[in-house]
């Protein structure tokens, strides 16, 4: 179902600031940096092995990272994970009475599909599936 | 210095249930289960391509994880980058002027070695150092 951890998502107030965090700190190499409206974000991927780290920045206060931010500070944010057929996966979760946030995929970073999952059924857990563009 | 994300932490009240939905809904095979009485966990390993979710349950309400879940009922506690040599990792971390939570590597699950990094640091996420045993 799930092939790989696709990245972790860290909600941040200082973009740069992580940003140099995670490239000089951690030598992780910037992969990606895109505007995506539609979830409110500025982000940056960052790679380490099959993964990312994906920092995000709210555009404004009507965001979802925005109300993260405000209700627990900056930290880990959800966890993203890598599938071939995010249609099937999407089709499983459901059939297994979890809750979701989307119920069809939609466009990601980097014109990935994904789904959000809601975390009151998953232990808390924000939880996204990422289908990787081809 | 980081080779892949080794594995999230998740804090969770009910370790079995939280296996199930891993296990069941997201296929993710179960590797490993050990209580690491010195971080007062009892913890399960799943996999997902080269990492894993760590479930973590409390062991008492005097251990970091119980805190964890009283501040911020369950959900994701820390983020785990392997590393193949923990000691030149550290020092790095130690170098760049980051704050530790373990000065030196100390025992972990299946016998790692392991650090862990002060969220204080690295805005808000809770960042363990892993060295896998030999």
């Amino acid at each position: 179902m799930f092939g790989r951890i696709d990245h972790v998502g860290v909600a941040v107030e200082d973009l740069d600031e992580a940003v140099a965090l995670y490239s000089e700190r951690f030598a992780m190499p910037v992969q990606h940096r895109e505007t995506v409206e539609e979830q409110g974000v500025e982000a940056v991927l960052l790679g380490v092995g099959e993964s990312h780290v994906e920092l995000l920045r709210p555009l404004g206060p009507e965001t979802a990272v925005s109300r993260f931010l405000e209700r627990n500070g900056p930290g880990l944010h959800h966890v993203a994970y890598g599938t071939d057929d995010i249609d099937s996966a999407l089709e499983q979760v459901r059939a297994a009475g979890l809750r979701l946030i989307d119920e069809r995929p939609r466009t990601g970073i980097r014109n990935s599909r994904v789904a959000f999952v809601h975390p009151k059924s998953t232990g808390g857990v924000l939880t996204e599936l990422v289908e990787a563009a081809h």
